[in-house]
């Protein structure tokens, strides 16, 4: 195979996209994360993005893993944490690496509740956490006694009503849901107003039937119908358990996760596996809450990028003219802009995910590396700003780009393992 | 004044258009009509559209007048109905006669409950009856048991929960459901997914505090999440409320009602206050459910067309380009030439129901029957298509226009008032 006589990498791609077009995932379940994953062994964390060591970390992260080794237990108090941790007690690893993702810090422990989402067309599954809402949450660096009592509330009540729900509804179909919110506004990263809720119509009238009314019903009920942004982290796991189907096919060159730690940003190619390629996190750029402004910005940070890596987010950006206002790009005529530029590094336009206001256009799907280096063009992503100190939270929201250099190395690796 | 010097009319126009404007619709109530409306004496039936005997009345209403004397029990069976309604025993009246709207045959009975919509800007109220769903029911002319069973199951289990929950919301805001329902690709006469969604996310944390649980909670989150048409009917009195306000101007020439009984088409104008305007009423144009064709179609039917008068429905075609499919006009850019065309016979854009890919324009509101005679651009509404057979049900949905006569006469008589 060369990259000169490129029909090898053609047929490989194209196995990629039908993989990807043929992806059914499903909500199954929501269970413990030690229950799901048997290699996540206790005083383990994960975390988003590429690896980092603790040492490397931004402040949002770590006051988040801090966080974390509380509400395990682990530790009395917060500086008891950090001296756990200091001491290399406790063992740090991507998310990614064991078939999960999570958004901002992306923080999951052997406690924390994971939603299951199944791929029904190929049979894998993939992970991540519940939304914890907005304001003081552990995903970006806060970790005080409310967050906690928040994330065991999560735990305790959330989790299995939403499980048993599930068990009822016999799982839900998150491609329907992806389409339809993908004609009512939804971009699926920084909107997910109509994509909640329908997730939350589907659920209601089995919680209705599994959960004790008035509570702990209403309150759960309060939390779904509150949080625009519940379905974020459903639709994450959608596009993992999607991308991953495409991952480690010999020769494809499409880009299967880019995900950031708040101090590296990193992709992966399908032809080289598992194997990172990374450069320093960007800043995002945008529009600050009262108060904020571009110094208090941390580097890009999460593991929601995997939307944008399917062809939603940024990518879908003309579907959304709320968030082309939202994340500070204008109007319709700018979000068209974004949707127009990512069609050119992309090989696939997604067959079950239209763009109304595009002809029906599919979304542009499976990043390939070859043509990012050649056009130049880099993948935008839609996302949140967090403050760079930790439990600050969120500042703003705003685009960022993929760095290059990722995309190099990656097209430096794979034409040194292919030619 | 003269209609050679417009200045009394543009202001008499201008002050319509504040009230409408100002509007500020809640859903504050579901109560039984004889409870709401006194002047709703006993065997009295309220239809859709401009005034109309039995004699004339298509085969679909009359079906469904039928079946209301049976659900109020005032005949034994369908039989012993007709000949009650036949010996003139029952009086027969527009909805819009009584601050009501109704879709389709837009039947309303002292039983009936009535959602209440208050307007908090101008104090008026209006009210329409809680939408069936689909299948067989009394607005298409069905009237057999499994109707009248369903009727009664809305007004024993659903009306009292229903009216519970919004007492403990205090009311629902429904200007901020359709704002946003328009960014969500809803144009809510033919497509209001995203405002159900909405509306029933407002409900469940009430419901589900109010309501015993498994049973009628589940249920009843069943009918409300399993219709995507349920805001159809809010949104008819949001925008009756709305206009109603608009209503005996003196010299004001703004639409204040569109509105069709299955014989006739009639619309009403500000300054001529509640006299109605009628002609034949146009037969829709558009897809059939397999099995129909043309030569099943009824005249044009029901009340909705007041979503069109406030500026949605076909005038906001352009914020549903899934609507512009189903009513078989083609794409998005198809569904924009509406929305234009509305803009050239209206007098004014509603700054709060704003169109997301038309640069955050409102939706054309206040059509101005001058515009309509001078420029003959016909108003057009998004509709049902109803079987002239009365039960068989919707067969379609497409594109009506009003008719020229009415506009011509109702000019008429205007010059003849002011002039």
């Amino acid at each position: 195979m060369s990259l000169a006589s490129p029909a090898p990498i053609d047929d490989a791609n194209a196995q990629a996209l039908q993989r990807i077009y043929a992806a059914r995932p499903y909500l199954v379940a929501v269970r413990p994360a030690r229950e799901l994953l048997p290699q996540l062994s206790e005083y383990t964390i994960l975390h988003a993005g590429p690896p980092v060591v603790w040492e490397a970390m931004c402040g949002p992260m770590r006051g988040a893993i801090l966080g974390a080794v509380a509400y395990e237990g682990w530790a009395a108090d917060l500086g008891a944490a950090q001296a756990l941790v200091e001491a290399g007690r406790v063992t740090l690893r991507p998310c990614h690496s064991l078939s999960a993702v999570g958004p901002m810090a992306g923080i999951i422990t052997p406690s924390m509740p994971l939603m299951v989402v199944e791929n029904r067309e190929h049979g894998n599954r993939a992970y991540c956490t519940l939304n914890e809402g907005l304001g003081k949450v552990l995903r970006y660096g806060a970790n005080d006694a409310s967050v906690l009592e928040r994330l065991c509330w999560l735990q305790q009540v959330v989790a299995p009503a939403l499980h048993a729900a599930l068990q009822r509804a016999g799982g839900i179909d998150l491609r329907v849901i992806m389409a339809q919110a993908l004609l009512m506004g939804d971009e699926m990263h920084q909107r997910n107003v109509a994509a909640t809720a329908l997730l939350v119509q589907s659920l209601l009238p089995h919680l209705a039937r599994t959960v004790p009314a008035p509570e702990p019903l209403g309150a759960i009920t309060e939390y779904l119908t509150g949080n625009q942004q519940f379905f974020l982290n459903a639709v994450m796991a959608a596009a993992k358990v999607t991308m991953d189907t495409a991952m480690g096919l010999p020769g494809c060159t499409l880009v299967t996760a880019m995900a950031r730690n708040g101090t590296e940003f990193g992709i992966r190619l399908s032809g080289l596996g598992e194997r990172w390629f990374t450069a320093p996190a960007p800043m995002p750029q945008g529009l600050y809450f009262p108060g904020f402004s571009a110094t208090d910005v941390n580097p890009d940070m999460g593991d929601s990028a995997i939307v944008e890596t399917l062809g939603l987010g940024a990518f879908a950006m003309i579907a959304a003219p709320a968030v082309a206002q939202f994340v500070g790009v204008g109007g319709w005529a700018e979000a068209r802009r974004y949707t127009e530029e990512m069609l050119e590094i992309t090989a696939g336009r997604h067959p079950h995910l239209l763009l109304p206001t595009l002809d029906g256009l599919g979304v542009p799907t499976g990043i390939d590396v070859r043509k990012v280096v050649e056009t130049d063009l880099l993948p935008w992503i839609n996302t949140g700003i967090a403050h760079r100190e930790a439990g600050v939270g969120q500042i703003g929201a705003g685009v960022v780009q993929a760095p290059l250099a990722c995309f190099v190395q990656a097209l430096e690796a794979f034409a040194e393992a292919y030619l």
